[in-house]
């Protein structure tokens, strides 16, 4: 049986960065991994730009009553050079007239006049005050964001500055969901005796949407051969095939033989982890990877932050991590009696007084997935640990979909 | 003009949490606010249900040969009776048989055999040893998540083994988005003199998105009176109304006229920070509000984050922090002349040896949106500061879209 850090490389290892690239809408782009370099076609600001309200002036003219030459709002060129002695009306996002050194704010003049009147100027301002110069902020041909950036509303306000609407990024990988198991039914359905509803196809649905992607769900595969031979062979026209159950040393989980059938080479069947020991890694040789984890909930989830984000991530190029490692202070302590494998409890991790608090959740092991509704993270337990004392240091991992409640009041 | 805080508590004054509840499918609940609470109609486990492949035997029997009476896969109901003697086979998730109070693992059993054959068991097990009790986890009738929750992929596996598929949500709010200036210009078109691409409503835009909300976008409304009421009009059919620009002091500066012949009254004007400062924030006689933000797009990004985003996420009833307040210490120094305004300054905020560091990003003011895309949050400098050291502690905010690239190798 491989360490969690074995299986990582494994994967690291085997997902191999896609090349290819798609062209999208820039509103489409959101979440997705920069697959050009952002090359800016202009000066910013483009050219001398108003940043306040006010008159355009001479700075060395100083206070006094001075001629309105002209109107120039936003997006309108100017035509008129500010003399001394003259003023030309501005608003914020208009090119500083020629001849004008400096932006009065209107606040300190008697107010805007038309043109043709005259404008009280109650103040000497220095020159340069409340101008933009021209490519103060990028100058045309600058390198503004490398391919290879994951493409955040900051992104998407410089990509439309500079004309990316299209833009390239690179292709997210398809994702295929199949839970397994006779004992599976719909949520909409009650269960009969024996059977369970199937929730680890809607958690692995909701995860793999987390990160931006839009997963096929497979539905339900029966423990019979065929009916699952049928969907993974579906699943296998996936970058990823997610399964959930039928991988354990049970003689009717035909999952792991049928996934050899179908193609792929699996690379890990046991990872020394508690939960989500049983998961199954593999890849096939047209490079398509599929991941086998455990049927009860919170080994699947555990497993998906684990080891199927990354994978997942590194297919598309975006940067690994969004969820932070981190030291907290237990808050309460924690014993098992087999220290044997590295664990995972889920935690309700808090920023307070100036540092990161973990209290774990009570948690009756891996079929109770309920406990993982309080929790917003998961602590870390060493192997070979079989103690945590209150208010020592433990390593914690927020989710990415983490969310600290905060009162309205 | 108002404090952030005196702004804060007017918008969390004035909106109105909403009460309309939908009821979506399951998949589509993701990220929205639960309207009902969840209350088990079911036991969980609902049997003492198997949790590892192997044999179902009675404790005291121990090691030696013992008659196969029956195969339970997970989803058969047992009909025979495990006996003193006998055992029957089992697989994880499958329900315990009458008779049996423990189950073995194959790994310390001779391996499967058929009914009727003698299976090898090896070792002696404790009583109740690799079963999960009937309603171990969750009793039928127990409230398991409480109305006003957010729904993340830990909720939708509750929700789903609990059979809440479709499942009672509070309404999302449509929000509208309206960029504003002659000045502006699609991103494919190649800007003329004077003017600019519009950065904001995209940006706007994907913020947005990233509440897991699919905003309207209004374009472009051109800085004259027709073409701004005409689009303001439509955007006050909607929840929430976001307009960048045209908010300032100038007299080409239709929006608040407008915003107030609409039906709008407006709360505040100007917020003292920067970047930021004139930010408008109204409510109509019908319940809806507009909010409008600087055109420039640090401020526009800035007031999303510190305004709009609480907003959105109140008329929600989601909880409304989900980006830390942290206390970081400060990497490099940062000096002002002018310290009346309370500041934000673009940082990279990292966790690393035990701590949050912040380091200012170079940044040249609030045109300067490219130096966001170095950012993945804000550090706050308080009003009457006019500096702060290298290595003091800092009051920073990571963005909900915030990530810590992390490399690969």
């Amino acid at each position: 049986m491989i360490s969690r850090q074995s299986a990582i490389q494994i994967i690291q290892d085997t997902v191999k960065p896609t090349t290819e690239i798609d062209t999208v809408g820039l509103f489409e782009s959101y979440g997705r991994t920069l697959a050009e370099n952002i090359i800016s076609d202009i000066d910013i600001p483009p050219f001398n730009r108003v940043t306040m309200d006010g008159y355009a002036v001479v700075s060395s003219d100083g206070p006094g009553l001075y001629s309105v030459i002209e109107d120039i709002p936003a997006g309108k060129f100017p035509t008129s050079v500010v003399e001394p002695g003259s003023v030309s009306k501005v608003m914020t996002g208009a090119p500083l007239p020629d001849g004008a050194d400096a932006v009065i704010q209107v606040e300190k003049t008697g107010g805007f006049v038309n043109v043709g009147q005259s404008a009280q100027i109650n103040e000497k301002i220095r020159k340069g005050q409340n101008i933009s110069s021209t490519g103060e902020d990028v100058n045309k041909g600058d390198l503004v964001i490398k391919s290879g950036a994951y493409i955040r509303s900051a992104e998407i306000s410089v990509l439309a500055s500079m004309g990316y609407d299209p833009v390239k990024c690179y292709r997210n990988p398809s994702v295929a969901i199949l839970a397994t198991g006779d004992e599976l039914v719909a949520p909409s359905q009650k269960p009969g005796p024996g059977q369970i509803r199937n929730s680890n196809g809607y958690s692995m649905f909701a995860q793999t949407y987390s990160l931006m992607l839009d997963p096929i769900s497979l539905g339900v595969g029966q423990d019979n051969e065929n009916d699952l031979r049928d969907k993974i062979e579906r699943g296998a026209t996936h970058d990823f095939l997610l399964v959930s159950g039928g991988v354990s040393a049970g003689d009717r989980d035909f999952v792991p033989g049928i996934l050899r059938d179908v193609g792929y080479d699996l690379l890990f069947h046991k990872v020394n982890i508690k939960p989500g020991k049983p998961i199954t890694f593999g890849v096939s040789n047209n490079g398509r990877y599929v991941f086998g984890v455990p049927g009860n909930p919170v080994s699947s989830m555990v497993a998906f932050e684990l080891f199927i984000k990354p994978a997942i991530r590194w297919f598309s190029r975006a940067p690994v991590a969004d969820s932070l490692e981190l030291e907290a202070t237990l808050l309460n302590e924690f014993k098992r009696k087999n220290a044997s494998r590295e664990e995972f409890r889920p935690a309700l991790i808090k920023w307070e007084n100036g540092r990161f608090t973990a209290e774990l959740i009570q948690y009756h092991g891996s079929g109770h997935f309920a406990a993982m509704t309080k929790a917003n993270g998961i602590v870390r337990v060493d192997p070979e640990v079989d103690y945590l004392a209150k208010d020592q240091k433990v390593t914690g991992k927020l989710f990415s979909e983490f969310y600290l409640p905060i009162d309205k009041a």
